[in-house]
């Protein structure tokens, strides 16, 4: 069967909600998404709307949606099909919240935000300026949140990601994607939302670009699995492949410093031709983050890809 | 001009070291490089032979080369032109070394080594057998070393990598890709060896596909730039482009410890197909570790992508 299920949401884990739709093994759904501020940014927002963020409003999920039949120790294999979106996004700073935010970063240079973008976007593209610099990025709509109900009792933050999934904010989870997902309770409870547009590895300001969307799935159960947390394959983003990348290395003993070396390469890298907090915001949607190695004893490399197919014009390294 | 430099070797980093070569701004140069371990594994080696490797004789560097006129405060450009291999390469598990040495992993299950995979390499690919699986991966030769001399006095490990470049073991550092080293000491001083044919992002086990190799690049001298550490260009690689991957998110609150969860995923996955010490071998030259989100406070997320085109036949996930 082939449902619509509008944008019921709620936003806290908590496996005692009661489904707001029955599915079964085999169906298709069309899942109406809000994007992650619960429509405190809109199109016309601007940086002092982001700072008057109500936080206990964030992340809105879509569900609980109850897969009949599903049992503890069954999977959910969630395929990804069309996303459709309203012809908008965003990306923001918002202060404390970050990669970054504790950084006093060289200078006092301000990384701290409030900081809003808002971005025009097509069939194919999000667009928007950053400085001296007109950015056009590819885009491949993933949710940020996508997740069963957890094993547990009671009301569970919707930030960290979990064992249920949730808020993975893993770039790949687009279109061609198969995501299976472990049953922890009878129905399975799914819930999504948070819809991106487009996100580098690493999601480093904490935003990438927001938007609510119409997202539609394929729904298989898979009996008898003992799945224990999220496992997913996907097929190659033609969206996510660029023709050239500046790519700054972090070395470090310690990965969490090597990734903020990287990042902070990159940002150095782009003040020339923007705001270090538009630099941030950028290397947010569109930077990514590889683990180089891990086996150099005792530096590690932690190294950061900017695509350069996503300015108008050229950018110096050197 | 274009220069062919024989394999004379050092390794260790010291900035008092006679250059073997004297070489120009934009002179070409055609490197010979010996494999890691200089000799000490061959393509008849077996286990044993690893289990004896003399570690004071690892990472045979070429060179160090003079370009003329560099001064610190300069770099140096290096553009990768061509990589020619002999036809074979290896990947082992050297006891005590790793990104999983110190680790029990679940039950006691053997991922200490000694272990070694002798690869059959042709143009395009490299061919082995692990467990019940014929495998075929893609190369794309990249030098593990390349660096400058140090800025300071003395004989320092090749192990690490540091501001002057060295081990970064970054696999995107072939054809196409245009590297800019610091130039800390008069001449600039450049060393290369540690040669691989395919690496993942992470080189988990501690080895790539180790080969010998002749290195063509090209060198420019660019004057009073100022950087302080590599830097590099990278264009799309179409071999390291897959259709299709197995990806397993490593969920925790450590960066360290989300790598850890995500390679051991994969090598829970693989391990109905090969034993764990071959599965790790394969995720050093297969798998990509990427940091997914290191935002939502307090579990970051790293993913380790596998791609299944390497496999002949098709793998199972759940």
């Amino acid at each position: 069967m082939q449902y619509t299920i509008h944008a019921i949401t709620h936003n806290k884990w908590d496996n005692s909600l009661p489904p707001i739709m029955s599915i079964s093994d085999g169906d298709i759904i069309t899942v109406e998404t809000k994007e992650a501020s619960d429509g405190q940014i809109t199109e016309t927002s601007t940086e002092k709307d982001l700072s008057k963020l109500d936080f206990s409003r964030i992340h809105p999920l879509t569900g609980p949606i109850e897969i009949k039949e599903a049992e503890p120790g069954d999977a959910i294999e969630i395929e990804f099909l069309e996303f459709k979106h309203k012809g908008w996004g965003w990306t923001g700073v918002i202060p404390g919240f970050g990669f970054l935010a504790d950084e006093q970063y060289t200078a006092p240079i301000d990384l701290q935000g409030p900081a809003l973008k808002i971005w025009k976007v097509d069939e194919k593209y999000a667009y928007a300026t950053f400085g001296e610099l007109k950015v056009k990025i590819p885009i491949y709509p993933f949710p940020g949140v996508i997740g069963t109900a957890l094993p547990y009792r009671g009301k569970f933050s919707t930030i960290p990601p979990r064992e249920n999934g949730g808020n993975m904010d893993i770039k790949h989870l687009t279109v061609g994607t198969k995501l299976y997902l472990p049953v922890f309770v009878k129905g399975g409870l799914l819930s999504i939302g948070d819809t991106h547009l487009a996100q580098g590895d690493g999601e480093v300001c904490g935003t990438a670009i927001e938007a609510p969307m119409e997202v539609t799935m394929k729904i298989r159960l898979i009996k008898n699995v003992g799945l224990t947390q999220p496992v997913f394959i996907t097929k190659k983003v033609k969206e996510m492949e660029f023709n050239e990348y500046i790519s700054y290395p972090g070395i470090d003993p310690n990965l969490w410093v090597a990734s903020k070396k990287a990042i902070k390469g990159i940002i150095s890298l782009l003040a020339k031709y923007m705001t270090p907090v538009e630099a941030y915001m950028l290397a947010s949607v569109a930077v990514n983050l590889r683990v180089s190695q891990v086996v150099d004893v005792p530096n590690w490399i932690v190294t950061a890809y900017l695509p350069k197919d996503i300015f108008e014009k050229d950018i110096e390294i050197i």
